[in-house]
């Protein structure tokens, strides 16, 4: 019998949402590699950007550790948050990955580096290496860079809707992950938070036609919940609609879509964010739609030593990575 | 033929004197052991010792750093020192063994940790775990509290002599450090300075004790300069009493002095801290004299990244870990 060769799954994000997927899809046997947004510009990873002039190293760590099959200390050091003094808000694994950059000359070094002491399976790749910032252009013509100031938002409920959002300035492909889009043998986009976790991506110079041509079927895994100042009120044909304004149309085969009703609790904590669950409206479209059970059964608390705002209600690894696999024993 | 066991080498100290002996003794089919001080509290350990209430990690580190077989760049990397902005002047070593501590619970866990990752060859262990502070009396009754208020001697050139070194408070053994005594067969005391890196592993209680009580012949080697407001205008057989008033009397069998003369141009650059060559004075004593060229001929010079002043005559790594392998071949 002849020796399978293990299937290339490609998730592009970054983020919570990818962390999670990559939890889930580690226990199988596939490649797996991470395509992540490197336009944060707040809390840690916006600080070391600042002032160190490295490249935000937050997406990028999160997955090295969903990835990483060493000691749970090892990890959980990678994810420490510094509670006092003057470390104070920054995270180790974001500060290694700086220093090591600094050390090293290069993000690609210093991803490889830590890729070894954490041995990870798998691969984790910025979506370029070009220092960008995340702009976007709202309704009422406003501009507003850097992506923590998007992702966080002052006004509490109204803030205008974005119509467009592009990179300040161009930022170029990592070859890397546009030679995984190419040799994957299927496509993860999200979940994430639609405009600073997935758009991000496909704003890079490149990215949008290496997914448009790749052979690869593409999954679109939706949001559970709509995010306050990016996706307010969206219901899923929203997000899709937004989603292929970058990477074109006709690109995404399949949408992965949730269908468990959130604990009511956790639904009342978004409603202060004037965030709901995101509504299924997908009856006649060109993509095979998949709905599935895919809920986080506890809620996920907000630890003390977090200083950025963090979902409580979230997908779960293992029923993600299910839906993700069922995909793929389909089409191979 | 019987395999023979490696010969066990227990260096005490810490510091650069402990790193430089370290990095030429690695070198040889010897099993080492570094002792290292606790009280170190300035700079970037200060600053994490008191902010985060951890250990002070700069003297492990250090020597973690000597025994590391892992490559150039993560050795690099944990002798990295921050630049810019919030994290200038720290060290990132330090502050991934600082991280480790928190997230482990214990400095030993740490130390564990970052030894397999730098795959260190021997052991680095802490004096003790006891969170004391160095203290020292001077002759016009002053006490100075603090390691770093020792090191760094505000008066230029006139600081009253000191009398009496003591721990506050008292700090217990870590019981390590006393197996490593208990079962070496030779025990390096030194090189370092005298009252910031050696005397404080001998004010931990038991310590002394276990010197006297072990089977291994002890060298102490000398230090080549004086050092500003802890031996100033010392001579050998200075440094050996003031060594002796906490060690206690015959206990030392070898000292290993330097008979080399520095570069002028790098005496010269000492005398702004009234410090000179250290006498050879031991003309008839208890001890076996070794005397040999063991300075390093190229003059170290200082880092702009390193906010410590840093001794530019400093021991050669080979010439002094010579002297010390045929030390261990005589008696073995």
């Amino acid at each position: 019998m002849q020796h399978m060769k293990k299937p290339h799954i490609v998730i592009i994000g970054g983020g919570t949402g990818t962390y999670v997927a990559l939890m889930g899809l580690k226990k199988y046997p596939v490649d797996l590699t991470a395509i992540v947004t490197m336009m944060d510009s707040g809390g840690s990873s916006g600080k070391l950007r600042d002032e160190l002039g490295v490249l935000p190293p937050g997406d990028v760590r999160q997955c090295l550790v969903a990835l990483a099959k060493s000691s749970k200390r090892l990890r959980d050091l990678f994810m420490y948050r510094f509670e006092e003094g003057e470390l104070k808000g920054h995270n180790f694994g974001n500060i290694f990955l700086s220093a090591m950059e600094k050390v090293s000359g290069s993000m690609e070094s210093a991803i490889e580096e830590v890729g070894d002491i954490l041995r990870i399976q798998g691969k984790v790749v910025p979506v370029t290496y070009t220092n960008s910032e995340l702009c976007v252009e709202l309704e009422n013509g406003e501009t507003i860079i850097g992506e923590t100031h998007i992702d966080e938002v002052k006004e509490k409920l109204n803030r205008p809707k974005i119509v467009r959002a592009f990179l300040k300035p161009h930022a170029k492909a990592n070859k890397d992950a546009l030679s995984a889009i190419q040799t994957a043998d299927l496509i993860i986009i999200g979940p994430g938070d639609l405009y600073t976790s997935i758009i991000p991506n496909l704003l890079v110079d490149g990215i949008p036609r290496a997914l448009q041509k790749a052979q690869a079927k593409k999954v679109f895994v939706l949001n559970l919940m709509t995010k306050h100042g990016q996706t307010t009120k969206y219901t899923a044909s929203d997000h899709l609609r937004d989603l292929e304004q970058y990477l074109g149309k006709n690109v995404i085969d399949y949408v992965l879509l949730n269908t468990q009703k959130p604990a009511m609790e956790a639904l009342e904590w978004y409603k202060q964010y004037n965030e709901v669950q995101v509504k299924d409206d997908l009856e006649t479209t060109p993509y095979t739609i998949i709905r599935a059970e895919l809920l986080k059964d506890k809620i996920v608390g907000k630890s003390a030593s977090d200083t950025l705002k963090r979902s409580i209600i979230r997908h779960d690894s293992d029923k993600l990575a299910k839906e993700i696999i069922q995909v793929i024993n389909k089409i191979i």
